[in-house]
This record gives structure tokens, sequence and C-alpha cells, in this order.
């Protein structure tokens, strides 16, 4: 429980949001601005080289809007230094998030224009919200997104995640531990993560730890002293005398050598595995695995599969953590619905479907076929995507689902894949995404009510 | 100061490090391999469109070291789930940081090879603390190098961080308001970055504002009623429509007109802005500026600066937040010296210069002319880059120095940089870095050493 609080800080402070939320609710404050808005987070448009994106980050939030309250200290500094109203700031002693919230479960495959989280609460508090849940849906999203592409890329051989130095921060890469092992990466390195989620947790050895020793072979001698079942780096020197000297304590140890593989972490890795595979046969050893790492990605790793290269297990670190491809998608929190009345913008190329939504998802022999966006109230016979996870605040029995039952759904999710959208590369035609008859016709009404707000000199008077 | 503790949750856990670092710490408990190292924190090439990195992260890694300690839960934990003896998890109650460590100050400009952090402390400490060290030296520098580079192309015009929400988790939120004005942004839109780093906070409104009220009009005129030098979005429906209402609100309210800015975000800004510019001189409003946001980065801000846009100020937030043209840089940790003798690597394209390092830079005319990296005991002319800011685990007066004074370090250093490093795009020949004749002896040597251990058969017997 205390691993949970610390993950949770500082998540659960209300002022982790942009200023013009807190201004935008002081004025709402002001005018009694007070009705049910729905807001809905959706991505415009697929990054490049993806055919898909994998939703994830619902747990978090929900977590966050269950304990998120504005502290005494934090009134008091927005009052004194924050420049807004006593009043606001004595109003927003008794807030919290009363909303109900539906979404997408997570390690759900979406598309563009689908919303995969949806907050139906008064205004400003659907507003203050922004911002964080911006920040974990996009973060969590875009990781388990590029995750997913490893995974698959690997078919079916083992992957673990080792991003944590070079993930965008602390948060990040606990993030990376959790949403990669959603998506179906096997262990972490990370030991936090390992810990406060449940993941399990793999290492072996740095260069550092060999260069520290008189010699190679003293050093892997001494490590497995402690860890007998333990993974050995091989290439700090040359990896091909780093493999003779596994082979070497190999014969030394007899019974007792319980080495379980080798790691190679430079070089051609192609080619040195297929020599360590050779060497490691020929001294008896074809029980001990070869585990790659250092700069792979999903394309490097298809490109040694592709070549039937003998490596068993990927560490895959950078690349898993920062999605140097794809760091980005443009998931926005956008309002649909205000006091019972559908909302859009028209600013150029950002445009928006007005009112609350659901995704219909048609199928074909377990495959996905379609989907269908259409308004919240239509009844389509395909399954609908979004499901209610919070009611006025409070998580419901949807909202809890464990990490190793969303991995399921995560799995099941690829496998219901159309085959083509697990290339790496964009393909030409993506998934066929439609917007409802009903939507459309919505949408057009709205249109033409706004083009009196487009008159310029409209309410100027 | 509950602030700063909230900010260094998790940082402050041992366990946010990667198992391997404890498996070897244990190994090296086991073995009493508790002699001084010395390890060197650095990247071995500029990223891709980069002509220097400015590093940053110093003030929390300092943070991190002095809190360092493993919990009761922690070691209970490590023992059971963990796989590790009950001798060393016993051991690691007494647990903390007791080395020194050399640093150059945050806001410096490095190059490849060059030494940004030396730990120099017993084996087992400096090894645990690598996965955090890198992670915020990392993280931190990636997002420091961005921002100076688009204060670099600004040239002087405001620059305002948005990046909060598609930023990399709450940490990376949090560390790009912080190294974003250290290296020149002038204010963040995080609340909680504000208060906890005293940056000024800026925010104006979005556009579910608008869209929530009954007209365009209707909204300007509540917001300015609580916010009235505030800044006004004009581009919900159409951008110059907007511009024409923000005039008829000036003349509506007379002396109480205060708004400051107008706030453009989608369409054509180049063009946008000179028509909006236009339309208020024309209106009187001469007084109130044009600020922009909606996908902005360096590239696009000097586009727009050499069309003569009359933009004032630009809020940039998903590029400054996750620097999608180059997102990580191979910043490694790397034994350097054991036990009083240098230690080197040779594994393929990842070769490392032996020995505790200093790096000496040399100036021309307050120009930066070209730096030498020696042996840490030489005495060259040039400035010495490493300083010591931390002593037996306790920071030293230069290892406190404030954002502010940080900052302006910073601001000294980019005036510095040789002015064709400014450029966007990778120089042909950029900025001289050389090794010092007894550095390139020493490695030398070591490696005719290294060739015995490269004898397959050595050590085998």
């Amino acid at each position: 429980m205390i691993v949970e609080q610390q993950d949770n800080i500082p998540q659960q402070s209300a002022l982790f949001t942009d200023l013009y939320q807190l201004r935008m609710m002081q004025s709402y404050y002001a005018e009694e601005m007070n009705a049910i808005a729905v807001f809905e987070l959706f991505f415009r448009t697929l990054p490049s080289n993806r055919n898909f994106v994998m939703a994830a980050g619902l747990d978090n939030i929900l977590s966050y809007l269950e304990q998120l309250h504005v502290t005494d200290g934090e009134r008091d500094w927005l009052k004194e230094a924050g420049g807004f109203s006593p009043r606001f700031c004595q109003q927003l002693g008794d807030f919290h998030f009363t909303g109900d919230v539906f979404a997408v479960p997570e390690g759900t495959v979406v598309f563009e224009n689908e919303p995969v989280v949806q907050v139906i609460a008064p205004l400003p508090e659907a507003q203050l919200v922004e911002t964080y849940l911006l920040n974990q849906i996009h973060l969590q999203s875009v990781l388990a997104t590029k995750a997913a592409r490893v995974v698959s890329a690997a078919r079916g051989h083992k992957v673990v995640d080792f991003g944590s130095r070079r993930a965008h921060g602390t948060d990040a890469a606990l993030k990376i531990a959790r949403t990669s092992y959603l998506a179906g990466v096997n262990a972490t390195s990370n030991v936090f993560a390992g810990r406060a989620y449940g993941i399990p947790v793999v290492g072996t050895m740095a260069h550092s730890f060999i260069q520290a020793h008189p010699s190679e072979y003293a050093a892997l001698r001494a490590f497995i002293q402690e860890f007998p079942d333990t993974t050995l780096l091989v290439d700090t020197y040359d990896t091909l005398a780093g493999v003779r000297k596994v082979i070497a304590l190999a014969e030394a140890l007899g019974q007792d050598f319980k080495v379980k593989a080798i790691r190679l972490d430079s070089g051609d890795l192609g080619k040195l595995a297929k020599e360590s595979r050779r060497l490691l046969d020929e001294g008896g050893l074809s029980q001990v695995r070869i585990v790659a790492s250092s700069g792979l990605d999903e394309y490097k790793i298809q490109a040694l599969l592709a070549e039937q290269t003998p490596i068993d297990g990927f560490g895959v670190g950078t690349q898993l953590a920062v999605s140097g491809d794809a760091p980005e998608i443009d998931f926005s929190y956008k309002l649909v619905e205000y006091a019972g009345k559908p909302r859009m913008k028209l600013s150029s190329s950002k445009e928006l479907l007005p009112g609350r939504k659901q995704v219909f998802r048609f199928f074909e022999a377990d495959r996905m076929k379609r989907d269908v966006i259409a308004r919240f109230e239509e009844n389509l016979a395909g399954k609908p995507l979004l499901e209610q996870v919070m009611s006025q605040g409070k998580r419901l029995g949807r909202g809890r689902t464990s990490l190793a039952d969303a991995r399921e759904h995560a799995r099941q999710q690829m496998a219901a894949l159309p085959l083509e959208l697990h290339a790496l590369q964009r393909v030409k035609f993506g998934y066929p995404v439609t917007v409802s008859d009903s939507l459309r016709q919505a949408n057009e009404q709205l249109q033409r009510e706004l083009a009196v707000e487009l008159d310029p000199h409209f309410g100027a008077s």
C-alpha cells in the first residue's frame, strides 16, 4: 500500500494541471455554469508507422479521480501566488470529482476519432482533470502501442523491458514496465515497478562487473557463486572469447554449472549469435540460451528473426522507453456536450464530431472487421467498446480490472487484429472506421446552427 | 517543503533501479569488493540535428544521493520475492551513499565523450545509483537541449511551456517546466511545477470555454469579468471573426478593456497573425499582443520569424515535451577506474576511454573555441568543466546552485556558444573536442595490457 501511495504522488495533486483549467473553473463558478458536461478523449490521426493504438492508463486515471482534492496549502498558494479570487479558493475546499466515466478497457485496440475515455461530470470538475488524464492516457498508450509492436515482432520469443535508464523520468520508467507487461512483454528490469505492479523482474550483470575484476573469467566465476542460474554477459572485451570462457567454466564446474543463458550486447548480433550458438553446442551447452540487447526495437528484432538468428530472448531498452519512431500521439480531450446540448468547434483541421458517442465494433470469424462511431443513444449490432467504469466518483467493478486480466484482454485484442495491421510499416488501407448516419446528421445540423455564430458581426452589440 | 518531498518520491527509493545493480551489489559484498570506483556519465554521439547538448538534472541526482536508503519493507521484499541472500538484505539496512561527486554545472553545454557527472564511491554504492542517475540526467538534458534550441530560434520573443499533457508522465511534465525555464523559457502552464520550482505560471482559456457558452462573444466577455488582463483565444469557430469580437468587446468596455493578448491555435499562423495584427491595429488595439500555439517547435518558430510574422510570444507544447526529433541521447554510466587502476571495455563500437578524466575548455574573445578531454590529474590551461559538488555523501556549496543562477549560467553558455552551432540542423564541422596526449598514451597502454585478456584461452585453467 505504501508503494501504491508513492506511485500516486504528485498525481493526486489537483495542481498537476494547466493554469487555464483553474482560471476557467473560477469563471464557471462565478457564472454558476455547473451543468453536466461530456468530454471525450481521443486522437485524430495515427502516428507514422502505426496501424493501431493500444489504449492504456485507465487504472491510473481512475485512482486519480477517486483521490482528487485540493489541500489547504494549495488553496493558500492559489490565493496568494496564483491570483485567484478568495471566493474561488474557498469553494475549492469542497472540491472532489463526482462524475461518471466510460472508457474502453485497457489493452483495447483503438483507431482515429474513437473516444477512449468519456467524462460526464459538472463542467468545472470535468475541465480541471484534462491535463492529468491526457498526460497518463497519452503516455501509457504510446508505450503500450510500442510494446505491442515489439511483442508482435518477437513472434513468441521472450521480451524484457530494459527501458528505465532512458525513459523520460521516473513515472515513465514505471509506466513502461507496467504497460509493456500489459502488452505482452514478459518482465522488467525495474525492481520498484516489479514490486509495485507484481511484474516478474529480471537482470544479470553489467560490463562494469567484468571490468572491476582482475579477469573476465574471475568475474563470471564470482557471479555464479552468488547466482548459479543466471545469464552471463560475454561481450566486454571480445564476444567469442567470452563465450569460450563460459564453456571453460562449465568444464571446470561440471554438475554445478547451472548458467541459463549468455547475453550479447554489442556488435553484429546476428553473426555473433550464430557463432556463439555453434560454440555453445560444440561445447555441450545446448541448454544455454542466447539473449540479446543493444539498441533493439521491433524493426531489428523482425530482421534478426527473419534470418533465423538463434536468439531466444530480447532485452529492449531505449526504443521501448521513448518510442522514438512515434513518441507522441495527438490525443485531445474535447467538450462534446454541455447542459444536454451537443458542442463542436471548427478550428482549421481540428474539427470535432459533436455530442456524446459510442463505438461499435463488428467482427467476422473472431477477427475485427470494422468500427462505427455513433451517437451514444444508438443501438447498432456491433460490440460497444465504451463501458461504464466510474459512477459518481466511485469506481465500478469494470474499473477494477487486474493487470493480469488486462494483459489477457490485450492478448485477445492482438489475436483479433486483422493480420495486415501487424505490419510494422503503415499499410495503405487501414482499419475501416466510419461515422453512423445519425451522427453525421447531428453534425450537419450543428454546423448549420453555428453558421449564425460565424457571422463576424454576431454578438457584437 | 511538502512539495519538495512529493517531487522526490519514488525517486528516493533504492528500488528504483535495475535488478542487475542489486545482484552485482550482492556479489561485491560477498567478494568484499568495496574499494573506490570511478564511474563517468557521458554520451558517445550527438543526436541528429544537435550541435550541442545542454547538461541538466544535477540538482535532482544530488537530492537522491543524499536521501538514498533501503527501507525495512524493501529489504523484506528483496529477501522474500527478490531472491537475494539474507546476509545481503541485512547489510542493506546500513546502506547510504558516502561518495564524492564531480559534475559540470547545470546549463553547461557539453559534447561527445565529455563526462557530465563523475561518481567516486565504494563500488557497490556507485553501481546501485546508475539507473536513477542516467534516468534523470538523460531526461533533463534531452529537455534542456530542446528548450535551448527553441529559445534560440525565438530570438528574444517569449516562449511558454505548454507541454504537460503530452509529456511522458508526471515526472517528465514537471522536469520540462524546470529544465525549459533553466534553458531560457519564460514560464510554464503547469501549476504544480510553478509552485514547486518557483517558475512563473501562465494560462488563459481553452476552446471548451468558448463552446460551453451560448456564444463566443458571451464567453470572452464572461472571462474578462474574472481576469481583465488575460489573453483571449480567438480561433474556436473562425479566427478573424474571433478577432473582430475582441475589437467589439474593446469598444463596448472602453477604459475597462485591459486584455493583453489574443491567442491563435490553429490554421496558417503566419497569415492569420498578419491579418489579426492589421485588424487589431485598425481597431485601435495596437497594444494587444498576439501569441501563437499549435504544433510549434524551433523549426516552425524560425520559419515564422523569418517571414516577419507579428507574433509576440509562442506557446510550445508537444515538441518541447517529447523532443520528437531527438527523444533520446546515448548517455552511459561507465566504470573507468577501480581500486586505483584505470578500467576500459572494448565492446564493438562501445569503446571507452579509461581512467578518471577532466574536461578543459578553451575560449577566444569570450567564445568557446575547443575542448580537451584529459586525465584528471593533468593541468591544462583551459577552464576545467567538472567541479566537486558532493563530498562523502553531502552536498557542497557548488551543488546548491539555485534555479535562477543555473538559468543565468545557461544564458551565458548559449552566449558563448560558437554562432554556427546555433543552427537547427547539424553543421558539417562540429565543435572541436580532442583527447590529451597523456590520456591517449594511458589508453594505448591499457589496450596492450588487455591483450592478455583477449587471448581466448586466458584464465580458463
